[in-house]
């Protein structure tokens, strides 16, 4: 059975080393003090180690039943659900006007963190909930947000997405559920929806669903289509729940994994609608969210990742099996431990320089997300856009394989699934399809951030680099290890931006024919500023007299990162320079 | 539901113009015409097609169920076992003394893809029992020989390898099983033994059990152990089934992937043994099968990749999704195919350009085996031991990676279990683990291969890199695409084992902390050789008027390896020369 206890210091670390949160002049960020912020990560790790860590198997054994229009959520799912609501934990980052206690988003993320790592599954419902909420909360009428905002600040009633149909994904274009106008006001809500996670269940009093759909007189394609809230329960005008609305779950999917988060085909058959913000605008409206969600999405990536990684490091400890190459570490013993070995160790060192690292971009994303909403800051707003389809993208095909590195850390016990290893790995899968397939992350970075204001936010993003390695320049404890690979990495996005640009008029598949490769060199880069910023924070906590331990063992971290990880821009910058002719060299037949 | 079609054009493709098989002076292959060879494909893809590949989901949904210690395979297994040993397919390449039909191992790995691509799961009862009997034919008596193998070459009884126990995986030495010597001259066989795939089944009369055990007398550690021959039903002196063994299955294990693979855990409760081979001495009769057995492994990465390509094709043309950038492709429909967009192109080229240079790769090394085994090739046998754990290990690493490209151009679809790309990705996951772990394989190459007689095949490995350079020299079609890449691949790999033997005195951990990098790059310069060689091969055959489209395609699928994946070796060396520091650098308790 895996163990997951929430990573507390790493946590602090990046809120306080190196974001430096309570002396940020962004509204609500003074009451974090290092004191508060540890006694939530305490806290959320308690519930998360001993309420939703051991629910993670059983959510995986028994997955969601749907059974005369019911969907039971595995054993336990209700009682934790029960105990998240009443602990508080589903509204921190909310409007207090809503009942929420209106921390910043950043201590929303950095929890969520801690749940998705514990029971990624079991922490969708109250995940998607949110987005739901902040969709009502920027695009809602005052009746509505009054509505349905408390219920969903408590996670009483529980919320969902409602994009796919079987014939669109990624191109919404295609959509054809409709919404027809009805008297009262209301629209008619006909068509099928699917991948609906959290459609239908039983943790909630009520869902809210917020589904895509065409009202009369929109524009063919994706211009045309708006924004409906559908609640399964019609809600009365005293707030009680009334008549049944017309939507069913007709199906929850048997899936690789997340068995334990129901994931529904919805029917709408003339279910009574209500629009959301502004008719034929209902791109728009989803769009507010989608930075949000998608981080949500590349936190996963790392979450997951963290929790394959930490029973990965259990067994490598306890497993005993050869001799190290240096001579017996364990001499008393049969064999030594599997953390001797070079190569066990190289894997731990590959997924933990990942996790931290991602975690430090993820945090830092969440923090440009505040500084958006609670200072209005422009800026930042445009560089978490830039930035969003990298977190997304990068984090989750990374985090993906770092789980299935700590699986083979198990060897042949990595493969029975009793062992829990196997799970990280087919939970951590979805996270690369489901928001946005990590193609389409590449296609928006590529295709539209990169040109995003004439390219004020990639030459942002560059000049940040270049400040801080001139900034750090005279500090001999950072540049040969740090600096350097770092100037190195960034030069090779530079180069590829470049060339993008050279190609793009001449031959449109040049720059989607590397999108995926700069994804990925955008990552390495992001997550190597971050490790030289992380350095750079450890050694003056160091100076400060810090826990040299833990301090050290950052340091040597990032070492690694920089060392081993980051050189692979010139790889991706490489494959990005061959441009578009050996990708479409073949007709389609000849596949 | 997954479609498969064995690719015959491209294994006639590896055997006539790359292997030029029909003419080599290896005994057996002047009968490998390409009629013979191309029919010998068509029917094995007719059983492929029809019998195995529906079956492969009926294996993955239903699994293998232990009832009152008889393990049941699932639905329509028995009746396609028993049709695979009417057809002839389970003694191709077996001795004709035995009533083998005496082909080439060559074949039998060529077909074994085909069978694996369509039921890897299903393929593995046939395989094991195939490694069973090959150690028997090399180390059994006369009388064992004519006792066992004329009924495992038929497959009326199949077969098992027994090697790890709940405490001992990769270190045998720690292996507790015993072999008690009885008056009769046999053994009683006394201990656990888990992972034994086809352990126990409803498939054969007979299961033939190969147990490494420890009988008295034997040096501690690995060098004390003995192989025995431990059958289910012991035989009568007439061949005739007699007692039942005291040899149980315990358990069958739930794993990640090949459910349809009955994995046990096998319990010998005073078993009847049989020595085989020498006291004392049963890994050497182990090794002799090794290299054998893990090419088998190699092969089952790329056959999977290979059938979840096809699917990602068949995807990748039917779903219509988005507009290509460079005009409608599809004016007349909704949308264009997945297939026009160019990073959908790059993972289908990805995918199609591993798995091309990875059968061209394994059945080289097959071709090595015949040399080695047919003609005493001395050289050839020292070449296949030096990229044994790069056909297993790299291939294996790819393949899956190359699975989860399949099932990621699926989209959502992808993750549902019904639509089938899920379990290529859990199938082909366990390739990674067994037959030896790849971080083992790394192991294997850097720790013992590079230095095998002092270093001669990896200096035969290079010296047939650069004779492939300077002949082709002066083909201007080869040299920019082809040689130019393979020299700077060449150099890097060479690059890395001199920095091994540099620093290999002065730190033993150095060359571990570069094993899997070196693994990776080794498998690189291996698929670079295998694409300039089928350049070749593919430009001869154009020149003398054969299949424009086919070669073409070859041509520019190898064009696209060399400039997107070889390169890859330059990272791999730039990790390598990092040495240990970065990777030793924390004590394990800062984990």
């Amino acid at each position: 059975m895996p163990v997951y206890a929430a990573p507390v210091k790493d946590l602090q670390f990046v809120l306080h080393n190196l974001l430096e949160v309570s002396q940020s002049e962004v509204p609500g960020y003074h009451e974090l003090d290092a004191g508060f912020t540890g006694a939530v990560f305490e806290e959320a790790g308690k519930v998360a180690t001993d309420l939703l860590t051991p629910l993670n198997a059983v959510g995986d054994h028994e997955g969601c039943v749907l059974e005369n229009g019911v969907v039971r959520t595995p054993t336990g799912f209700k009682a934790a659900f029960k105990a998240m609501q009443e602990g508080g934990w589903t509204s921190l980052d909310c409007d207090p006007d809503y009942g929420g206690q209106g921390l910043p988003y950043l201590m929303g993320a950095a929890v969520s963190e801690i749940f998705s790592s514990a029971n990624m599954a079991f922490n969708m419902y109250q995940g998607l909930t949110h987005g739901a909420y902040s969709a009502i909360h920027a695009h809602g009428t005052e009746a509505q947000k009054a509505t349905y905002l408390p219920k969903m600040v408590s996670c009483d009633w529980t919320g969902t997405m409602n994009l796919t149909e079987p014939q669109c994904g990624t191109d919404l274009g295609l959509m054809r559920t409709k919404a027809e106008p009805q008297a009262d006001g209301s629209y008619a809500i006909t068509g099928t929806k699917i991948f609906i996670s959290a459609g239908e269940h039983d943790l909630a009093e009520n869902i809210i669903h917020l589904v895509l759909a065409r009202a009369p007189g929109g524009a063919p394609g994706i211009r045309g289509v708006s924004l409906f809230i559908v609640p399964k329960f019609l809600v009365n005008p005293d707030g009680s729940l009334g008549a049944r609305n017309k939507v069913t779950a007709g199906k929850v999917e048997h899936k690789m994994g997340i068995h334990g988060s129901a994931t529904c085909v919805m029917n709408y058959d003339g279910a009574t609608g209500f629009l959301l913000g502004d008719l034929h605008k209902g791109m728009r409206a989803m769009f507010t969210m989608m930075n949000e969600a998608r981080l949500g999405v590349g936190l996963q990536g790392y979450a997951v990742a963290e929790a394959a990684f930490q029973n990965a490091v259990a067994y490598a400890r306890e497993r005993l099996q050869g001799r190290a190459v240096t001579g017996d570490a364990n001499p008393a013993g049969p064999a030594d431990p599997l953390i001797v070995h070079p190569d066990i160790r190289r894997s731990l060192m590959d997924q933990k320089s990942f996790v931290e690292g991602a975690r430090a971009f993820t945090l830092w994303g969440a923090h440009l997300i505040d500084r958006s909403r609670r200072q209005g800051d422009a800026a930042a707003e445009a560089m978490i856009s830039l930035l969003t389809p990298v977190i997304k993208g990068f984090q989750t095909d990374k985090g993906f394989e770092m789980a299935v590195a700590a699986q083979q850390v198990w060897g042949g016990h990595g493969y029975i699934e009793a062992n829990g290893m196997s799970q990280f790995v087919r939970d951590a899968r979805i996270a690369m399809i489901y928001e946005g397939a990590n193609g389409v992350q590449a296609l928006d970075l590529v295709g539209r951030k990169l040109a995003l204001d004439g390219g004020k936010p990639v030459m942002a993003f560059f000049a940040m680099m270049k400040a801080f390695i001139k900034d750090n320049d005279g500090d001999p404890r950072l540049k040969a290890d740090f600096l350097l690979p770092l100037k190195k990495a960034s030069k090779d996005v530079q180069a590829a931006a470049m060339h993008f640009l050279g190609t793009a008029a001449k031959d449109p598949n040049a720059a989607l024919s590397g999108s995926t490769d700069f994804l990925h060199m955008m990552g390495h880069a992001c997550l190597g500023l971050m490790w030289a910023r992380m350095a750079k924070a450890a050694y003056a906590a160091l100076d400060a007299g810090g826990d040299t331990a833990f301090l050290e063992a950052k340091i040597a971290t990032g070492r690694y990162y920089m060392s081993r990880h980051l050189p692979a821009t010139a790889l991706h910058l490489a494959r990005i320079e061959t441009g578009a002719a050996a990708v479409m060299a073949l007709p389609a037949a000849a596949f």
